[in-house]
């Protein structure tokens, strides 16, 4: 099959870049010595995680419940499930264990674990548990010197079905830094709040055998991860503009991309109208802030040459404006009917709601289908 | 069920709302004497569309394929297809219609006149096709003094196997008003140049049985649609915080909204999270541009009280982030394990990723469990 047997619009993956991108950070976790953990949130397919997980050890990041079971499907054996835990989550988390899924929850909190502690009880089930540390990120997690965390460790070592087995967090905010020095800092910050939580822990007579960060831009730009003893990067599988804006990397690792028809010429507005709107690329606009004539991605030739300052400029539900930097839309090079491969603002937004990948390998035929998780 | 037992994010549909949606939007297409087609493209489900065609001819629109296959799996026999046909789309639509589907397809132009003709030709099918006018929504169509209009209705007509039915518009700049006074006379607009497109082709000797206007905001304020047949608005199906903030609907007409969990505190940044995000919510932000303290949703609790003033002021992949408008938090009232709902900004993009609607009647009862379109 070719790209111009498919429906639009769909989510093309170049596999070529895919297997680049995981290599590169396979290679980055060995330089680090740590293990790869990769976030499968962004990509959110099996086959994809067999790629990100080849030569490591095999564990995955998930952010739902639904990629929960749907990798465990997929025969993933080791997942850390990377939004804190509630009680009414614990249940499927011990249904997935008593499948033979070595999970991990996270808590940032003693009422939580608390919670957590009665609903693991009222199952007769053991809960592995991580303690979320805020770094930087501004979102979650308890501060690397803050009293609460030799008290939710302490309340973790006392419940009788639940372990601790470490800390975690995520440098959110490494997403508002552009370029290696500056990303750098913020890894180092990542590292060392981090790994001063863990030494507390351990001071305390606590155990802390994970030492978990993760974030593409650190995992990237990260010099050292002295202490730590994995990284749980998610986006750098497809990359994507946002990730080109920042430095992290280039136009030829972005994976992912949406190909779409043009549907419409309008002359009086200055715009060419595609089939994928806002529900097909996602109304992320990250990447639009920090690079001019981006709005809602890049627009590409049917292969994936960028042509030449061409952007979404506005969406709808279904329906797509492109614009042209420069004021002058190439009418004749894209008639009704013609096809477009449109670049992601930000990959894990864009891929999420598509049920399959069509998988090429640079060029235009697909080579295969994969399929993914979606939804909750 | 109660919606204390359902897993979250989930989507939750009041039925009674949407009930009064529809009768309401009925009795107007009623009063305004023409036939009420309503786009599903906002419910995507066929028992909501069931109750939105109840007393009516049984017409519906959809805005992709996706939904047109599902619609016609779920008996519904009588659809347009209300975005720009392409050669690409015509073997699904032939299929369809072959199905005993009634397809109405748009064209806005002579060249994809020419290229669907040219693919019915090949499947030795027939298109019944709507030409989409332009009066003041600046997405697509031909202006209805545009020479080109009597062009494309020549070419229809002059093709073997394409037939004329009508025009169509969206008065698309309709959310852009607010009130009843500006957004009647969009509406007035609207009817004003389709009615007039549909008189130009009748002048010129071509057919023009449909005349079909459609946006909830004209649906809702128009005053006359004299020499309009249809009316396609789909919105109002759902209702949302944008329609509220532009005067179109109440608070309790919000027929969906979407059930998470409280997963932390954050007391540094000010901020409870849940674990609905940019994926469960959507990451419109078309309603807080008009109100503030609106961010992402209004935040209710789990029977759809909202919460004074708070709203879900930031939103990651699956983390949602609550803000109090007076920044005084009520932390004990929403302890970590607690359930909320939260009102959409724009109900077709907060809906369209999940698979399913749980549906009350007003309480905490799920009623009945709704299957739903989604994807492409």
């Amino acid at each position: 099959m070719k790209l111009a047997d498919l429906p639009t619009p769909s989510l093309i993956l170049d596999r070529r870049a895919l297997a680049a991108n995981c290599a590169a950070m396979a290679a980055r976790a060995q330089r680090l010595g740590v293990r790869l953990r990769p976030h499968m949130k962004t990509a959110k397919s099996a086959e994809a995680a067999k790629i990100a997980t080849a030569g490591q050890f095999g564990g995955i990041t998930v952010s739902t419940l639904a990629e929960a079971q749907y990798f465990a499907e997929h025969g993933f054996r080791d997942m850390t499930y990377a939004v804190g835990l509630v009680p009414g989550k614990v249940d499927e988390i011990v249904r997935l264990e008593r499948l033979g899924v070595r999970m991990q929850c996270l808590v940032d909190n003693v009422p939580a674990v608390a919670a957590v502690a009665k609903r693991a009880a009222a199952l007769d089930a053991a809960l592995a548990l991580l303690i979320e540390i805020e770094t930087g990120g501004g979102r979650a997690g308890v501060l690397p010197e803050q009293p609460e965390l030799l008290e939710i460790g302490r309340a973790i070592a006392a419940a009788a079905r639940l372990r601790l087995i470490g800390v975690l967090t995520h440098a959110g905010h490494s997403y508002k830094r552009k370029g290696e020095a500056a990303i750098a800092a913020v890894a180092e910050e990542e590292r060392a709040g981090v790994v001063r939580a863990a030494e507390r822990l351990k001071a305390a007579g606590l155990p802390c055998p994970v030492v978990s960060v993760g974030a593409t831009p650190t995992a990237v730009f990260a010099r050292s991860l002295e202490g730590v003893t994995e990284m749980r990067p998610g986006v750098y599988t497809l990359m994507d503009l946002y990730q080109l804006a920042i430095g992290v990397c280039r136009r030829e690792d972005i994976a992912a991309s949406v190909l779409a028809t043009v549907i419409g010429h309008n002359p009086r507005t200055g715009r060419i109208l595609v089939d994928a709107g806002a529900l097909a690329l996602s109304q992320d606009r990250g990447a639009a802030g920090l690079m001019e004539h981006t709005g809602f991605g890049w627009v590409c030739s049917e292969t994936g040459a960028r042509l030449d300052g061409l952007y979404v400029a506005e969406v709808n539900q279904e329906h797509g404006m492109i614009a042209a930097a420069s004021g002058a839309l190439p009418w004749e090079r894209l008639p009704i009917g013609a096809r477009v491969r449109i670049l992601p603002n930000h990959a894990c937004m864009m891929a999420a709601p598509y049920e399959r990948y069509n998988v090429v390998d640079g060029g235009d035929t697909v080579v295969a289908v994969w399929d993914k998780a979606r939804g909750w």
